[in-house]
């Protein structure tokens, strides 16, 4: 009933279901004159989007995005952006099955009980479908800020970690391997995990590790708005996320002030960066790193106990096509989410 | 220049720099006829305060707070509750030290870089004394949802973990020693290496543990305002937080569907919980709870290299009355900001 | 760059020029379970579109609504309403007069200097067709309020007036002539007059009383967002409005405090209604009535002096399809930004 | 319970109620570096308070504004201003006569409805003495746009019209006289009357008419938040505000598009000025000028009918220290709020 929209002055609402006419989404406060390149923006939707290979859902959903207004002769022109996504692959009676069950670790349950009823096909408004919507905002927002580099990657599969530190791998190797990990060795491992995790029915979670470099100093807006918090609550806001830490994160709580401050050079950057870009909710200039935690993907192709609406516990398969891990697909989402969040601060921050 | 505000409905707004003439806020929202416990205020206010234990900044700060507005013969009004903490223990000698230096892993630099000049007295805006005022809102917020229990608690001191699960803990005991651990051997051995680290003149991280129960199902508003994403935002913006987990957390990124998913119990609870009491970013009626990582307190009483505004390296040491470890006194802050956000989320669903 | 959005709750975010592919917007907020009836949506679209009658514009466009999300079986969801209304009828070559040139008291020269250039097609995003989206959150807004009955007229036509009190009309009249007068021999007189303006290839300015009736007491926000307040926002954001004034008004100035007051009925009603259904900001459940100033169209078909970007005046003669009067065809855009705020106030209200 | 801020940037929240102990505020998002003129802000607060003439009401309020943070050595430093004004003057026995009634006109009776009960003490937050929060805000905002020139000034007071155009008016005139009308001859009428209506026992209404000069080309963001739009709701939200027209106004409307039109002059400016320095809701650089209107206070020294909150009508006659007639105090209050819009919409527009 609220809760669609996200930024203050790079402003992205979205709507849609996955099964309903189509998705869609509101720019408002990009600026005007910008050129767009539109290849870039599918090239960030074809990331995202299902069927690109073997170990993500075979589902076929072309995801071409129509841009309806704001652009003029290929340029913003700083009225809205409205766009749509055409829902043009919806198999419904895929899902009459969940018509009135509550599939464990779904929002059906809740959707139910707080709206009252729920559009039951494909999750409805819960679907990661969505989030297609967040890719093209972020897709511009990206090229609003073309100084900024960011640049996801998957770093965890289920228990296989890379633990290579960020400044030694080669970002340009993400896209090189379906699981998006720039690291050859550990993505080979990763999708062999999820192949045979697949074979079993299964599903399993998974971390995206963000890096943003060439970030100007002083963006976020303590206290409350803090460019990690903010951050944060972007990266939470994506479907399946359970957790965010940035810079030293989690391990830094175990650290001593001696070990974890970081000590300045002469030019105001500093020797370490365990605070990870941000002090006092405010880009120091230095690179912003966090790692995202999602969680394994609910719907698995074994037998489960699920509630019917009736209050009885009834056996359910997993019907449709599904991700058996969500990170690779995820990878252009968290890069989305973070360009949006810089593109909303960087406009504040032109008012001082 | 913004992000002085959290909340919609219960929109709570602050000001004040550590060494000014007072804190305060507004707290915008607040239902009218809550008949307030103005003790209960001051407890909150008093586990936040420094000098109350031996393990804490032996600063002095009464932390009294005065309500100018919004209540009439102890009840609200529904009309804006504008309060202040006066800042009567302000010894800005104790930084003059600071203030042509940028500190290591302080605020310092990036204030002065995105506003051009700083208030270097005491951190001034970027202290955490500002949390006074959100504990001031919070515990108000607690007020207007009485049946909905918040207890954080300290779970790390640095490398000391208590891995109790919070099922089997004794809340009553959080209080019962100065480190805010339930599970008092835990708290002896945590308030030992407190003490220790407070001889070597440095500091420690550490962890806040949440648990909120008896939510009623239908908290949060998707997609972007999801319940665990405001409650990330929310933790995330307190002073030194460098991350934030809930459920299953990161861990829950190693594991698997089939051992993830939460099966239902007729009644529509759950017989596990590794969804932390939210699915799709809508409260379930589960227990929620998360985990909240802090990172060292930056001042230290030992000698270490500064900056100074001339792009000098310099030598300083740490001075003033600090923190050794911050999670004591965090406690009450993250249930602070935890009810704001279910006080907001409250009054949203009403409207449905 | 911004200000796209209406509403806090019941929050209207439009997008869209005269000459793009579509208009259209997301209603984020609608609570679930409404069952919509499409007819009285369609008539509402049809009150506002252009070829309705002989003295509007002769533009022809369908201006037919497509609902993508937000409603599922007929009835909406509870999550955010997409909906696109396709630009068919554009004749962007009708425009490329004007493509060099700023047509005098248009927003032609405002948007080049704000944005440093324009979509010149049509008046682009400063178009009135804009207010095609407004009219259908509008009645969306309209069937979540069925028991409130608002109801719009034109009331003055340039000089001629119409003074009968609205207490006096019956409403059931308004739409039985293409002037929207209730008084059926000022709405012939009027029309004559347009007529008369039209042939001369003129355009002239009007008003439209809007009066709102069963409207719960307790609906405004004060201070700020006092209900009058909202609603002069509302109507002095439509195209064209140049003031904006409820109750007792402009007159209201001119008159002492012992002829203004409304004394009280024992059941809280008042004998007169010079305060136009507010006090204070709050609904007092008493009738509402304000009254709307438009200005005359700026497009006339007569020769007029233009600036060129280059600085040059230069003579301009209007071409296109466009109103000899803009009144008729507001009197629904007017309710539905009467509506949209009355919507939102409701569901704040439900919050106390 | 929400409603107490204005601004999206430049963002004012104000707290309190006129017998509590204080009113306050919180100016969030005013640029770090400017160097206050704190008399200035005296002297706006001087031209509100009560008791500065004869014909104002003659409560004796010092309204003198403490402020709390956000500046520092006499400049802001980006951080949230708060402030407070003291209540020093308070004789609640004044109003122990209307605990439990209702004044016809005022805003007891919805607030009871509304918020349950009510704080009777002077009309509690529906309170003129709340705009006492509003001219500190103001003042402050016209520090930040130094070549803006705002002047409001008294134009009507009941029947007697000062009909000069703005431009044949001295506007260092404004405070020659207690009335802050710029024709001397036209003050003295109006002043004379005032005496005389004071003597009835009576009140008498009013319009302040508002002149800004030097505006950039630019504020303002279409569609919702039109310059004009915005200027609007801040005018109705004062006490006592019926009606607002800008530019041509009400008197607009009756006029043709050939007359209504301001043809252009080589530089971008124009030859006649009915727009009101506003084109499509962003400012053209021309003069703005808007009317606002003022009703009666409807506290009169006669006896009444009011209503008591068991349902009698009972008689009452006013008792305290009210005005006679609000505009001469309102002139202050409406050129702050014309400050904070345009505070608001000049820090936005440098995003672009």
């Amino acid at each position: 009933m609220a809760g669609n929209s996200f930024g203050t002055l790079y402003k992205v609402t979205t709507f849609g279901e996955s099964h309903g006419e189509a998705l869609g989404g509101i720019i408002d406060g990009c600026p005007p004159g910008i050129q767009l390149d539109f290849e870039a923006i599918e090239v960030d939707m074809a990331r995202r989007k299902p069927g690109q290979s073997a170990i993500v859902t075979q589902r076929k959903e072309p995801d071409s995005v129509q841009f309806l207004s704001g652009i003029f002769e290929g340029k913003t022109t700083g009225t809205p952006i409205g766009f749509i996504i055409p829902n043009t692959n919806q198999k419904s009676d895929d899902y009459s099955h969940i018509k009135d069950n509550y599939r464990p670790s779904h929002a059906d349950y809740v959707y139910d009980q707080k709206y009252g009823f729920r559009d039951y096909r494909g999750g409805g408004r819960s679907s990661a479908r969505e989030t297609a919507s967040r890719v093209v905002a972020g897709a511009i927002a990206k090229q609003m800020l073309p100084e900024i580099k960011i640049n996801a990657y998957v770093s965890s599969v289920g228990p296989i970690h890379l633990d290579t530190p960020y400044q030694e791998l080669d970002f340009s190797k993400i896209e090189s391997n379906p699981v998006r990990c720039p690291d050859e060795k550990s993505a080979a491992i990763m999708e062999e995990y999820i192949r045979d995790i697949r074979k079993q029915g299964d599903t399993v979670g998974g971390v995206v590790t963000c890096v943003i470099q060439n970030v100007p100093v002083g963006l976020g807006e303590p206290v409350f708005d803090k460019l990690h918090a903010e951050l944060g609550k972007a990266m939470l806001s994506i479907n399946a996320v359970k957790g965010f830490e940035y810079g030293s994160g989690f391990s830094g709580s175990e650290m001593k002030g001696s070990e974890h401050n970081d000590l300045y050079n002469p030019d105001g950057t500093t020797k370490t960066n365990l605070s990870g870009g941000i002090q006092g909710g405010i880009s120091n200039g230095m690179d912003i790193y966090f790692r995202v935690a999602f969680k394994p993907v609910a719907t698995i192709m074994q037998t489960q106990e699920s509630l019917d609406n009736k209050g009885n516990i009834t056996p359910m398969t997993g019907k449709g096509r599904h991700d058996p891990c969500v990170v690779p697909r995820a990878v252009p989402i968290v890069e989305a989410m973070a360009a949006i969040v810089l593109a909303d601060f960087y406009l504040i921050n032109k008012t001082y």
